[in-house]
C-alpha cells in the first residue's frame, strides 16, 4: 500500500515551523535559514543542488529518505512561492529550471492555473482541493509509490489532523523563533495513533519519527 | 556565585507544561502524570517519597541533580496548591508533614499568609514579590547556595524571561498535550543567552539543557 510520508520538517522548540514575515527575500521569514542548517550540512542536501561534499552522518541518515520510493509530492501555495506568486504569471517555484521534486508535484492554492512541466520530472500541477481530494489525484500520478507532503506547515497540519499521514519526521531545532507559523496546533493526543521516537545528533538536532 | 537553577521541567512536544482544567484531583490537568513519567521512574524520585528502588540510568542523572547545592526554592501559587488554596486557611501544599525541599521555600501569591514551618527543614514563606525581588529574598536565605525555580510554567517563563536564569534544565517528553499552560511564549532568541545541549534517552524523552 501506497504511504504518505513527510520527512526534514524542521520545527523550532515554540513549535514554529517558518518564521513571521515571508516575501521574496525571506521565504523562511524571520527564522532565516536557522531551522534548517542541519539540512543544508548534509550530502543529500548538496546533491540536490548539484553539488558535492556534505556530511553523511545520522543527518544525512534522515535527510536521504527524503526521495526514495516517492512518487508524487503534494505542497501548499506558501511553500511554491512568496505571498501572492499567483498574481505573477511567470511564476514557476523557487528551484529554477529543474526542480529537486522528479515527480508530479501538487500545489495546493485556492487559484489554480495550467500545469507546468519543468525539466527532469517534476510537472506542476495546481489544484484547489481538500487534502483528501488532492491525495486522491496524488496516489493515482504515483502509481503503486509513496506520496510525499512537501510543506509548509499549514498544509502539513491540516494532512496530519485529517489522519492522512503514515510517516512523519520531525527534527526539533532547540531555537527559539517566538512567532511564524505553527505546526502543532489542535494535534492533540496524536502521539497515541503513532510509534514514536526521538534520537538527538551530534548537530543539537533532535529527529523524532512518527510511524504507523 | 550563587546560580538559579531549573531541574527536570516536563514540556509536551507542543509545549505544555501543565495541562488544561487543574484541581485537587488533577494537579496537571488532563495532563495527567503523562509529563512526568520518566522522573517518576527514576530513584531519585522514590527517595523523595521515602520509597526503594527506581531505576539509575540517564534519566536519573539528570533527576538527581535537582537537589544537592540548592539552599533555597521559589515556586507559583500555581505549584502550591489547587486554584484558590488561598481561601483554606489549612492548606499546606501537596507533600504532606515532610515536603521534599528541606530549605525555605518562597511561593509567590497575591495573598501572602504567616510563614509555614514544616517538618525537615522546609519553611514556606508567601511572598507578593517580582522574580527580581523574591530572588533576592531566597538567595539572602539560601546563604551562598544556589537558588531553584520551582514551576509551575508561569512564574518559570517569569524568572527566564527576566533574564534571571543560570541554568536551565527542560524535558522534551513526545506528547501532544493540545491544551493547558505553555512554557515557550515570549522567549524569543533565548538560545542567544546560552550554551543549548539535546540528548535523548531510552525512555524517548529529550533532555535539554540551557547552561550560562
Amino acid at each position: 500500500m501506497s504511504r504518505v510520508r513527510i520527512h526534514n520538517f524542521s520545527v523550532s522548540l515554540d513549535g514554529f515551523a517558518t518564521g513571521e514575515g515571508q516575501s521574496l527575500e525571506t521565504p523562511f521569514g524571520h527564522a532565516g535559514t536557522r531551522l534548517n542548517e542541519w539540512f543544508f550540512a548534509t550530502r543529500s542536501f548538496q546533491q540536490m543542488l548539484g553539488q558535492p561534499g556534505g556530511t553523511t552522518g545520522s543527518d544525512d541518515a534522515f535527510a536521504s529518505n527524503w526521495g526514495p520510493g516517492i512518487g508524487a509530492e503534494i505542497m501548499g501555495a506558501g511553500k511554491f512561492g512568496p505571498p501572492n506568486w499567483q498574481d505573477d504569471p511567470e511564476w514557476s517555484g523557487w528551484w529554477g529550471e529543474n526542480p529537486p521534486f522528479h515527480t508530479p508535484t501538487y500545489v495546493l492554492t485556492h487559484r489554480p492555473r495550467p500545469s507546468l512541466e519543468m525539466q527532469g520530472g517534476t510537472t506542476f500541477h495546481f489544484l484547489d482541493a481538500t487534502p483528501a481530494d488532492a491525495l486522491k489525484a496524488a496516489r493515482d500520478a504515483a502509481a503503486g509509490q509513496d506520496v510525499r507532503i512537501g510543506g509548509g506547515p499549514t498544509i502539513t497540519r491540516a494532512f496530519i489532523a485529517a489522519g492522512l499521514v503514515d510517516h512523519l519526521h520531525i527534527v526539533l531545532v532547540p531555537i527559539l523563533l517566538g512567532r511564524g507559523v505553527r505546526l502543532w496546533d489542535n494535534l492533540e493526543a496524536l502521539e497515541e495513533q503513532y510509534d514514536v521516537e526521538a534520537v538527538t545528533t551530534s548537530s543539537g538536532v533532535t529527529h523524532l519519527t512518527f510511524t504507523r
